[in-house]
């Protein structure tokens, strides 16, 4: 099993990036392929023992930065020879040298890459993100997390679909429930997208449940959730933000209290951190990129190597599974129904 | 100053609701009548000390539901002789006996009464439920947060006009600055809706600026945001729930914790408490639909009588600015410019 991961790709590159392939490669007995700027990535990965592992890297001159986006992303996804670490990793995947590809870097930017050179399963319009969303009993597949701002039914149920089949050969869910992401709990409710894919979620023969209030999703009465990538990417952010103002107003509040309050806020500090984790979307590494014809997997650029060991292992658990062959499946299973 | 309280709109109807307009009553020098069934309001009421305040009963027979929607609904906010507490009150708005009418009942339902028997202010397509929401800094007043779950720019433009004026004269926020929200910091991010309103914002001659993070909202960098009633929602309503998990996860973890640990609880538990008002969004009480032709204030069916308090207060504030005009005057305005 061979999986590449992009040594540019988070914030503090390469540093986080190439000690979660050595992290990866030890517990994991996978094989790491490092793509990027072989200038920087060869001396961190030599301040590293290596012994036994297998771990390679392939030269990137370039890399994706933030500023990558409109046209000028699109050249340089377009570009017969890949330049940027991504696209070399990308392709390395397409070629069939690596079974996956993985990285903390640009979500726009990789997206259109992936989406250039890698194209979607067949039938598939528009490939997903799908970020698990932690929850009171675990957490919950989100769909669509960002890749799409504006999205159909259609693209929608398949969503639903490609989460369903992720949760349940990935995850180990069995029997996934699906819910769309709504404004109230009864089916009429909702703006028009979602009053429409409801529609066409209940004949799906899919798991589906109904309409999810965030409250419910929170709560961990869904496996899967649909929505466009506009509003899931407003409900990951509006919660990353609100879980980040309250542990910062608790820690504030505490150090400007009495003499015993702080007292009570050292005792309780390894509680709330603890917490913090059990928050962090960081914990299951990345989020996959459903639908495109290749496994590719994009996480936080503040990711550190254990949040990127964690997303190697994914990964190789989708790899493994072999979800691709199943999306593809099942997609073509519904086409021939549908004609 | 006379305004119309709902007695029927909390879920412990009609207790809270009397107690609060007993508070108001007697803290703001205001008139209050309530309107509902004669037969349980009068004897709360009669619970009370209300000499020398002017508080008085209109009957209405019957009560909006959460039933209440639909075709139903439609029907019984189109009936001439009102019935409902809700069609009573917003009635008395209309006939001038009233300024206000706050109700802490269905939403939605009230959202249609009012479209119904008020109408909107010449030239506003789609009146908006305006609601505050909490940050690092104060409020930041977002609209819509449920009344149109699909909007187009032009309904935006006017949410931002309407909001401007609100924070202006009611909250008291000069050159409020106004934002749309989005799932991206630059003005190219976004869904269609957000991409087109914000060139459209850009001209309007308020004080746009740009795009709007959850992030950046909850940083109190602007002091309105408007969207869609649908995201609007989404992101009210997942912002409560997130909240509700970690102070529920913090107590949970606590109470399962060590004898020490348990102790610092006990002694952080006063600082927990007051994080928990800083994020109550019934702290202002309710939420005014603006745009409809006459004020209407709706607030949360779990509020108590102290948030029931504050959204007379907060009616009889909008009320005594005259904001009503202030809106007809700009949207008059926007139009003449336009033709």
């Amino acid at each position: 099993m061979r999986i590449v991961l992009d040594a540019m790709g988070t914030d503090n590159f390469p540093t986080p990036d190439v000690e979660g392939a050595v992290l990866a490669a030890r517990e994991y007995d996978v094989e790491v392929i490092l793509v990027g700027d072989e200038q920087k990535v060869a001396p961190a990965l030599a301040a590293h023992n290596t012994n036994g592992l297998k771990i390679s890297i392939v030269h990137a001159p370039e890399m994706l930065t933030m500023e990558d986006k409109g046209l000028a992303l699109a050249l340089k996804a377009k570009r017969k020879e890949p330049k940027t670490s991504v696209a070399v990793g990308i392709d390395l995947v397409k070629k069939g040298e690596a079974a996956a590809f993985v990285t903390m870097g640009n979500t726009g930017g990789t997206v259109a890459m992936a989406y250039f050179r890698l194209g979607t399963i067949e039938g598939v319009e528009r490939p997903a993100l799908a970020g698990p969303f932690p929850t009171k009993k675990g957490s919950c597949l989100v769909l669509d997390i960002g890749a799409n701002p504006d999205c159909k039914p259609e693209n929608i149920v398949q969503f639903a679909q490609m989460g369903t089949i992720y949760a349940e050969r990935v995850r180990g869910v069995k029997n996934p429930r699906v819910g769309i992401l709504a404004n109230g709990e009864e089916g009429g409710k909702g703006n028009q997208l979602t009053k429409d894919s409801y529609h066409a979620l209940k004949e799906s023969g899919l798991n589906f449940m109904g309409n999810l209030e965030p409250k419910m999703l929170l709560a961990g009465e869904a496996d899967v959730a649909v929505t466009d990538g506009f509003t899931g990417n407003i409900m990951l952010k509006t919660s990353e933000a609100v879980a980040k103002l309250i542990l910062e107003s608790v820690k504030d509040k505490i150090q400007n209290a009495s003499p015993l309050v702080k007292i009570g806020g050292l005792l309780v500090r390894p509680t709330l951190r603890s917490l913090r984790s059990m928050l962090d979307p960081s914990e299951e590494g990345a989020a996959p990129l459903l639908g495109a014809n290749g496994l590719v997997f994009i996480g936080h650029g503040s990711s550190n190597a254990v949040a990127i060991k964690n997303a190697i292992r994914v990964a190789k658990q989708a790899a493994e599974a072999n979800i691709l062959n199943s999306i593809r499946d099942e997609i073509a299973r519904t086409l021939a129904k549908a004609n």
